[in-house]
């Protein structure tokens, strides 16, 4: 059980010399629903065992006036969007958020939330991004906003800052949380979790007064801000990736199976002892979460298995990685093509030779041509090792095979490809017999990996006018066109390679159609309001059923090679 | 030790018949400085006895990178100031911050705060109130301030109305609670808590945008809501008196020996049992507090003595009851005045016959000609209940001698009596061979009673621009004219006695002089900033030192008459 633990005691009064008494004291100090049932005591050692009679445990509502009583409701699923903003076009660039985003995805990631990371948006790609994320919200859904970068604070607002505001921005160029918070709010969220890892410092620029829309007493809203009000949120300037002040702390209790208050509050006793951030940076949690809610709570997949699959669709498309491609060439090379994914939208390709004939003495594969989208550091593409092409948070080690040679090139902002990801091979290779290099080149089509798919480059329609509370929420999956899988294209193809287990069928996209879907076995709330019998989206989306249900995706999978 | 426990496990294991091995497993969740030193483990029954030998613990510094290490700084002192308005001119009437500030300030006073409540203050009154509360704030000071009453949030700001607000009041005719904050921070107070039982709605009305002075990183500060933002607060209507919502939880946690932000998240969690609430009040938790400081925690009394004293003094001026009178008629009988506090600014004064000549057969005391400043229900005065005078709270059982008739006279709004205390006491009788009713009046002055003392219908100056944080605090004693005790006024006199230990000396009024001092024994923060030397605030102020050191003051002992 979460937060939840039996505490045995055993006493053991000495009578006489040869007589003993034990005494097992039980103690369950919070009571759930869960624990009811029978119970026995059986003692045993080496020689004797004696059993004790069943005690019947009931637990009800009238026990409802008892404070130690409580009735856990269970994540119907656990969404995080991570954002970490590092490369501002106009403002200090920052160092940490590239580690924080990767630290906290992990152990998100372990706690089995869907996550997804994305480095280095734009207004427009943060918009979108957070559009899509609220589309995953739905009746009793763990929503996590995770926001490293540089922020601020008027008001009471607090406002998240694109890597693309202008020198002097306002809160037309940046996000509102508290507004992102309302439309959480309208998804009936089981807990809203926002994790602020920027400056709270007022903006002087911005003199217009923002008005989120009313908040609801839901009564779990959880604020975990890195500083105080007025204050400011640290990193340390080094050469390495190192985590910034807050996920410092924060990583070493996050996974902590406590309520999520508790274990923040936690958190800033850890930070109170930073000698070099005391007086300047100290959490803050604001909370009025009142049911004892972890991040570690269980997900209740047997309930609502059609949106948790839809759910599972959806945020799984922003981590599909192009599948391993093995690429054969007119002069008997054979390259092999592999994907990792260092953040949703921040992918390694490495190129290895599988074969070549014994009279090409050297030879080498490198990627070429990519789109103008894509952002590739050209000096850092092709590179022998992981850490020369730049990425510093993926080890060979983790890559299937590392012993083989290979080139690394490193893609980022993914979010920005508008068609499909295109490149070329260009194959360097030189004969025994032969002074010269030759080289001989084929394009590549691998889909649209990662992020790219969700198009977070396009505008939001503006959010839906706050529906009431208890209405469904609209749900739509974005062109999630699937192609055939392929796991070794034969020489001369360049069709695309999904890891994907969905390897059929078409999703119309959310423009086109939206489905409404509610589950009816959520236990309900003090409303007794009658919801929409659950819909099976797999029908309406031409998802045969057998798929939806293998999609329990491992997102944390999605970061490892797939090749074969 | 607050908040720490030390578990002891003892995990027997049967190797044989005749043989056990007893493990005892000693675990200290949370160790502190007090935890060192030596430990032995002795066991025994009956018959046997065996001792460990001794284990030294020593716990430094060393140990600081582990989380479990703290280093607790107690409270040098702890005050709160309640205030509670019901009796609005043009808003709706409130019933229950009677019955919660007298709830609350009996929890804290069980707690070693030094307490002033007060009830249905006007602006003035309030922002005096509030200035007080501030003077006897000092480095390592807690602070509590809880306010029950009308509110409302505007741009992350909350403000109290006080009783005299106008129909459409705005930021100008409230206290801004974060402004107080802000100044309560300039104290190096040890923990700033704000209790705002309140409501948290936007008033439409206030467009100007209060801007407090920026708060510092102290990582103390705690917020207590009783609800949410955009929220109000609730009380249930009821003829009795009972309390709201807020208190009714708060009530049963807020002497638990565990951080403040836990105690309010299990409060939390408690309200959110709560079905007449849900959905609509819910219990906000806002903190940056590092340290694991609870309300419980000990006063080191032995540190700072001089300033500790002042405050004693300070706040107990607001405190002072007079004592009880005996006053001698002509006609041979002799009347006793008695007096209680209900709050701060509430009194009740209560007459009895202690003697009569036998020739008068019925005798009643009766108080009139109040001063008037005060409120006083003229139809409620000279009761033979408390409850018909008035007093809800007050039962006659805690009085001295419950058994003697007596008349009540319930005395409020105390803070606006701008004189001593004045009234005359009409004595009625008859008598045994007069079948006229003869009456006989004497004048009593009873100096200024509780509040009073501290002039709260005076205004404050404007707070003093923001000094550094490391300046030493300005502290003064306000207008304190001790006059000489008499515990039993002759014939005729009219003196006022007072119950207080300070009996002769004057202490100039603040205005004239102020007299800065810090102490020496306080653990030093990250700076190590040389302090001034701790100057006897006692010289200065013509003060016996043996008097100060007397005025550690049970305020508690405030509430109960004082007579003999």
């Amino acid at each position: 059980m979460p937060h939840n633990y039996i505490k045995i005691e055993l006493f053991s009064y000495f009578f006489s010399v040869h007589e003993i008494v034990l005494c097992v004291c039980v103690c369950i100090p919070c009571v759930t629903t869960a624990h009811r049932g029978q119970y026995k005591c059986r003692i045993f050692n080496l020689y004797h065992e004696a059993c004790s009679d069943t005690a019947t445990i009931t637990i009800g509502p009238s026990s409802i006036t008892d404070a130690s009583w409580v009735e856990i409701d269970r994540a119907t699923d656990k969404v995080a969007l991570l954002i970490g903003n590092m490369n501002y076009l106009y403002h200090t660039q920052l160092c940490a958020p590239i580690a924080d985003v990767h630290e906290l995805t992990n152990l998100l990631r372990q706690m089995d939330f869907k996550v997804v990371s994305l480095l280095d948006l734009n207004w427009q790609e943060m918009h979108s991004a957070v559009t899509e994320f609220l589309l995953l919200l739905d009746k009793g859904v763990y929503g996590l906003l995770y926001f490293a970068g540089h922020g601020y604070e008027n008001y009471g607002n607090s406002f998240m800052v694109p890597i693309d505001a202008p020198s002097s921005y306002t809160s037309e160029h940046c996000l509102c949380v508290q507004n992102i918070l309302t439309r959480m709010q309208e998804k009936e969220t089981g807990l809203n979790v926002l994790l602020l890892d920027m400056c709270r410092k007022r903006n002087l620029y911005d003199v217009v007064i923002v008005q989120p829309g009313l908040l609801k007493v839901t009564a779990n809203i959880v604020f975990g801000y890195a500083t105080c009000a007025d204050a400011e949120a640290y990193e340390v300037k080094r050469e390495d990736v190192s985590n910034g002040i807050f996920i410092s702390f924060l990583k070493r209790r996050v996974c902590e199976d406590e309520k999520v208050t508790v274990m923040l509050d936690r958190v800033a006793e850890d930070m109170g002892r930073c000698e070099i951030t005391r007086g300047r940076q100290a959490l803050e949690l604001r909370s009025n979460l009142s049911e004892r809610r972890s991040l570690t709570d269980r997900i209740q997949t047997a309930v609502c298995s059609a949106s948790h699959s839809a759910r599972n669709l959806q945020w799984a498309v922003a981590n599909v990685l192009p599948k391993s491609l093995c690429l054969q060439f007119d002069c008997g090379v054979k390259v092999q093509l592999g994907f990792a994914a260092e953040f949703s939208n921040i992918m390694v390709i490495y190129s290895r030779i599988l074969e070549k004939p014994p009279e090409i003495v050297s030879c080498c594969a490198q990627l070429t041509d990519f789109p103008e989208d894509v952002d590739i550091d050209l000096k850092k593409s092709n590179q022998e090792t992981l850490l020369e092409a730049g990425s510093l948070l993926l080890v060979r080690e983790d890559l299937p095979s590392p012993e083989v040679p290979s080139l690394y090139t490193r893609i980022r902002c993914l979010q920005r490809l508008k068609r499909e990801l295109t490149f070329t091979i260009c194959l360097h290779y030189t004969y025994s017999n032969m002074d010269d290099e030759v080289q001989e080149r084929q394009p590549v089509t691998v889909g649209k990996p990662l992020v790219s798919k969700l198009n977070l480059h396009e505008p939001r329609p503006p959010p839906a006018q706050s529906a009431s509370s208890s209405s469904s929420s609209s749900f739509g999956l974005d062109s999630f066109n699937v192609p055939e899988s392929s796991s070794c294209a034969s020489f001369g193809s360049a069709s695309s390679a999904w890891s994907y287990h969905a390897q059929s069928g078409q999703i119309s996209s959310r423009n086109q159609s939206t489905t409404s879907f509610r589950s009816a076995n959520i236990p309900e709330e003090t409303d007794s309001k009658c919801f929409d019998a659950p819909q099976p989206l797999v029908a309406s989306k031409s998802l045969p059923h057998g798929q939806i249900n293998d999609t329990k995706y491992k997102f944390s999978d999605m970061y490892n090679f797939h090749s074969h």
